[in-house]
């Protein structure tokens, strides 16, 4: 049967890497890529970069696509998350049937950890309920995003014996989640926090943690919100995608 | 300055270690080692087994110290952590200050990632603020006991556009928490999950995740609940101490 890695990569330090990661790498046939248009090719460039360096006297295939557009301008969000995960489906079927043998394996390298805000597993469950292609997968842990961000600002995520949530800009925008004093926010390109300025906040913020360009910044929010929003849109001027977490911390 | 590194070894298999942690603890000098009671010998012998493979033609000292015993019998936590904390402050200081020459760098070894309900970072701030010594500090993110168990049984953390909260057993025993259907629960040795038997709940567990000694069920939480019960406490009794984590998934 085929067989399929979800390999987390890490954050965008190549030293994220894991040995478990390495040793998966080097077992795969093909790996398959996404293109992302906002990303322009740097993080597709350092996802080459990864196996330049490590996967070692074993041939391999890099089967590339581009990542299907998603409908950004509707507002209902649902569905045209929906088509997007189809049509992605779409695409990691045909990379598994066409482009590995019955008995090859293949591989899908995540940024961060496979389990954080990422659509690798959904689409491949998708797949296999399809009931078109049978394969076996593996999922390889990642250093994500959040840990990378925490440990550059040395702090913990939760403070002791206390709750933290994950949520997304979106959700934040709507309001402070319930009961808890800590939340990091993912996928947030609306600067939702500036939404929260009113209240004592700390904010451990970072872009592109763990690359070269690097930025962080932390601080009481309602000093350093205004500082955050020109870094970020000049970054993203400069660089065309932008790709920020932070964590809020009350009182 | 004397420097610390705190390094994330991952949650229990050897392959976690990033390559960043193959770098880190090849700059140490010197190892902190906390040896717990109730974990036996076990964890021990795994740290000292990950210098060993890991540590290359470089000479390093370990230095060991035996965790406060906690108050446990104590209704009131607060103050018996806090009790728990200093005490272990004294001995970290006591570290850096007696086993560290000024020019040398120190580390300390932590499961998982040491961002997520670990006392490290907050304690080295601690004596940072008594100021009775100075030294500067690095993290090495890890993999965490969650991105470890959900790899696993390979299903995100969150579902798509949700959030999910990171809580205790403690709390989850309060009641189930505001505004969110994902939940992770840590440090529980009360079995909370058995207090919401009469919801809708889906159980993704793991004990010892990573190790020869691993143990994984996931189901539907009334369906699975016993068993989960029967096998911690076998598991728990056969080794002394048990580690689990679990994400409970509503809807």
């Amino acid at each position: 049967m085929r067989k399929i890695y979800v390999i987390g990569i890490g954050a965008g330090d190549p030293d994220h890497l894991t040995l478990q990661a390495v040793k998966a790498l080097n077992k795969a046939d093909a790996f398959f890529i996404m293109e992302k248009g906002e990303e322009k090719s740097d993080l597709t460039g350092l996802r080459r970069d990864v196996l330049d360096a490590h996967v070692t006297g074993r041939p391999y295939r890099l089967v590339e696509a581009r990542d299907p557009e998603r409908d950004r301008k509707t507002s209902d969000y649902s569905p045209a998350v929906d088509d997007w995960r189809r049509r992605r489906a779409d695409l990691y079927e045909r990379f598994i049937v066409d482009d590995l043998a019955e008995d090859e394996c293949g591989a899908f390298l995540v940024w961060g950890d496979p389990a954080l805000y990422d659509s690798t597993l959904g689409i491949l469950e998708e797949i296999l309920e399809r009931g078109a292609v049978e394969f076996d997968h593996e999922v390889v842990p990642g250093i994500s995003s959040v840990s990378a961000l925490l440990a550059k600002h040395r702090t913990g995520l939760n403070r002791v014996a206390r709750p933290v949530q994950i949520t997304t800009g979106r959700r934040l925008a709507e309001g402070w989640p319930e009961g808890v004093d800590d939340v990091v926010v993912m996928l947030d390109a609306r600067q939702a926090f500036t939404r929260h300025l009113d209240q004592d906040l700390y904010i451990y913020w970072g872009a592109y943690v763990g690359t070269p360009d690097e930025i962080l910044v932390q601080g009481r929010l309602s000093d350093v919100s205004d500082r955050i929003e020109e870094l970020r849109a000049r970054a993203r001027e400069r660089k065309g995608w932008i790709m920020d977490t932070y964590l809020l911390r009350r009182g």
